[in-house]
């Protein structure tokens, strides 16, 4: 044995599903891409491969381009779709905004024009909110609009949605982005093939998650629509995502993709969170504030019931000012894992409740 | 089986020590820290344990923070000692000046002062002719010296060298910063404790390579002298360099700086290399042209003898005026490949050659 | 005569206080100042003076940075006052957020945290909707609070009003930015000497108009607070903004804080704004939708109303939506020029509305 | 008098072209344009005829563009040329290597691949030291090559030489940027009209210097290829350069291009220079470095002697390693300056020399 195990591997809980490790096909894959030579940076046999993957996916057209993590895909992604002097819309609760240490604007060079909206999705509503002002030399120009899927509060874009906000923004000359951190739990709600919601909807450019699918780690940058993007491969390397050894991202992905594990995995912890919404839902004094629409469960508890059950199982309060806090499912939840945690929540919730949430 | 095994576990070629794959011991880690939840961004106890290790190594003031690649580290690592105003002395053969993409410049902001060198090698003379006008608005302050150990020539510096140059910087108020990408490397060669050529030689932040030494992927910076960087984290966050999964960062590194791992896969890389240049150093019409001190042969050959070698192993040219080529070793090379190449060298060579090198 | 007059001398309209020209007492400066070498990229005499003339102004520890534009200002101004992972909190309505073509996000990169106010002014309970999550990694930092004086929207902040935003930026250990485009404006409303709703009320930056006061081109950086600025020198420079022929933006600096042509001319576009507000309050159908504390008017009319006007008068709609116009004075508008306009107002309302602004 | 004059106007030394002031016509010409409201940011009258007069010197496809300085033009036009991962062939004594404190890198986020020149001239040989690469991910892209006429060495191109780089560029599918801070004095040198070595050259944007020819301020941006720069207008705001009072900017430009005051001017600074280098070339001692092709003298004296001279004009020493010296002549040096300041030389030569310059 190499190294000594220092954590328990039978410890599992909601804060996040980037807290999961690595899904067993995907490390067996990782072993089987491993020995001998192959090319770096790109042109290995496995980066090849992936291409046939994802044209499968999301249609002839598709180049991916494999990164590192969900941050650097973003960037480089818009990067890639945009001018220097462009802007992109999105709402105000997705992950570019929120949680991404200023990437977009720092590493990027976007001004990014954000929206609050009820529930993480945009509309053509709230997006013309921003989307005026092109030719004024003083306004950074409009160039792309940004949703994610399933968004950062757990609720999916219907096909249909998707392509309302692709045909408004490109009929003002914008450009659709993706982030797709979790695309495969959309898919999984949604039922459809992802090139419905994507490709054939309208969207120019998206990333694909893996990270949060069971990869130990990787994304996908995938351009639809080739005119949508330029110099994603020089963007890849000066914005730092490009790997060396790149096989091993691609063949976490060709894992992924083989009898139909993303799809397993995303089910999975979209059934997980479903279950945990619908126990917890009946129990007085907790109000469910999302729909339920993939992986994640938000909810407002008293703070002080929110501070006990946080020393039982790892969660994050999402809101500070309203007691709304967010319970992830992972590929790994199991039903014992909700349950218990349902019980919890109910304990807690019976053992009563001092204070109320600010405001 | 989840993928199928596309490329020859067998093949080995001398290109670069990046067409290698995982070291087993270091996939090994990484099922040991699979499972089971663990706080993602760093806070997991494999990145909290890894911080006692490089302790150990570089002494107890090391700050580490892992990274997906070198580019990456050595972008984070320069932006954190340099203000926004701040250019970096290098060698023009630098890995930040030659293959990044321009990224230390474009994402950065730096601006690179580079001096062409004989070895690769910089020292205070060379140094000297950038390290001047401080204070001077139009000009970009020198504010870091970088160096890399062992250098893209293959060549190491002492750590009496190191020493001369941290003492020149810090006497024109500069820090020092080495690309460790082949830190192994170099401390196999010279048989000397890391610190010894690091720390004590007065070198304020480096970086220190996985990839190359057998990881999937993965650099540290380590951060020797805690007044010498600051913002490390933000600038990690922000450069699209901080994994969420960081479990699996940390614990390849942990393999790595077990049972010595690093120093049996330099020591033996390093092995190769003087295998292969002794093997060839003989044969009449080569010429090697840097002294094999880690894991790269530099070799002078005929272009045609070149071109006839690459149909039968992988290399790369390093000068087409030249004819300068360069066989890299990697920890899975074995002896009878350097053998095998070595007879194909001089069967090419006997073959003869009509044309010769330009200039 | 070397060029041609190709314009009507006469004509004003109320479009913006940038559309005036140069004040003959600061055109006169020019040409005194003119003639013979001085030291370029100021250090000249003019230059040098200037340092005094804003201390007498500011206080004996102001730092006086003359620069092109105020865009350049305040770019400039907050990259100093922060670090590469900073936000910064603003008013959405802010001149850095709305009107510099994303200069901050693209040049400074920095990023902005905004906030709708109601009249262009934040508070202590507005800058907290963004004043968390120092040591988080994934936030931007928010290290800067920028304030505009007098505002966007043609209001001012009080002198307590400053000090309370100063008191609680710097109790969570942020700096406050002043944007003073318009300085002279809010200081002539005020009747107050400027340190007092600056220096002394605990601005750390300030920017301080010239060109909008009458000047050909020129603001200044002014560094209140020496603690809170680093590099301005080199930022200045390598952000282009660094005039050559420097004593030419000083001296148009000294001829506007000669004999008070600050407050000449502030007060005086500060009264004729007034007087509009006056003459067109009382017209049925005009309603005047913000504080007259500076020299802008806002008011909103029927859309047709504005349309037919603006054949007759330069100015701007502010807000398609609302029908919101803005009406700048300035130092050159002359009461004539105000009766004029409000008598075309009074006409065009008298005229009839057939339409009526959205929503 | 607004304010009080602080200078001798009759003092003018040998330092820098921009030590000068304001040729009396221009500003006549700010005079001229003064008064009354005029549309900011561009849309003047003065602006707009600006264009026309620069399609009479460039041909009828340039588009003109305005900007405060040398380090703005220069960027906003590589920025304009190029793409995120451009970078740009140059010499390394090329005043966006030395003297704009890295804003290329930093605010234009562009690599510059920088090449030793005897006379500060590209050949097509030097170019190709860098001009390879295209297409590898790794390396930033060569897209531009930047020249400068007059060089920052006082010499010239000529038109062959102009037109030479320029195919040799375009057959590679690089673009040629001409940093022509000094391009009046070329002109005067060569005696042929602007465009015969610019647009007939095939140079596709340059950059025409105002401020060292007389201007308070002022460079204009010229595309002559509106094929080979994109989005001019929104770089130049977000690269605050953009002026709202812009209808100055344009007067002054119109002044210095009518009546020939550019060619009287330049002509007259060249004169002045080949008067000093020919009234100190026969001074026993004295080595004139560079051809004076234009207005400046590059002369090696004893280091003792030139700091005497220093202490009674001002110059700069160019090398401190070699003794170089540089003379600059300007619009308002008079034959009676250079004549004393030639005896000067003569007689600090003739106290003799009890140093001499190292190397």
């Amino acid at each position: 044995m190499t190294i000594t195990r220092r954590h328990d591997p039978d410890y599992r809980g909601f804060a996040s599903d980037n807290y999961a490790g690595i899904h067993p096909e995907v490390l067996e894959a990782i072993a089987v891409a491993n020995g001998g030579h192959q090319i770096s940076y790109g042109e290995d046999v496995y980066t090849e491969h992936l291409q046939e993957i994802f044209r499968g996916h999301f249609g002839p057209r598709a180049e991916t381009f494999p990164v590192f993590n969900g941050t650097g895909a973003n960037v480089v992604a818009l990067d890639a779709m945009s001018e220097r002097w462009g802007s992109v819309i999105a709402a105000a609760s997705a992950h570019i905004n929120v949680d991404e240490c200023g990437a977009p604007e720092k590493i990027g060079g976007l001004k990014l024009l954000t929206v609050a909206t009820p529930d993480g999705k945009l509309t053509p509503d709230l997006i013309d909110t921003h989307a005026w002002g092109w030719g004024d030399q003083h306004r950074a120009q409009p160039l792309v609009v940004a949703i994610t899927q399933s968004t950062e509060l757990g609720t999916c874009y219907t096909p249909e949605e998707i392509k309302a906000i692709c045909d408004h923004a490109h009929q003002h000359g914008m450009k659709v982005f993706l982030d797709g951190s979790r695309l495969s739990n959309a898919a999984a709600t949604l039922g459809r093939p992802f090139r419905e919601f994507t490709t054939d909807a309208g969207v120019d450019v998206l990333t694909f998650g893996g990270t949060k699918s069971g990869l130990l780690a990787g994304e996908c940058i995938v351009v639809l629509n080739p005119d949508a993007a330029h110099g994603v491969m020089y963007l890849r390397k000066m914005s730092m995502q490009l790997a060396s050894k790149m096989r091993f991202l691609s063949a976490q992905f060709e894992a992924l993709l083989t009898n139909d594990l993303w799809h397993r995995n995303a089910s999975h912890a979209n059934a997980m969170a479903t279950r945990l919404a619908d126990a917890v839902r009946t129990i007085p004094g907790v109000t469910i504030t999302q729909q339920v629409q993939a992986n994640a469960v938000f909810a407002i508890l008293p703070p002080d019931v929110t501070e006990r059950l946080q020393k039982r199982f790892r969660f994050y309060t999402w809101n500070e000012h309203t007691g709304e806090v967010r319970w992830m499912c992972s590929f790994d939840t199991t039903e014992p894992d909700i349950d218990a945690f349902a019980d919890a929540v109910r304990e807690e919730m019976a053992q009563g409740s001092s204070a109320t949430a600010e405001g």
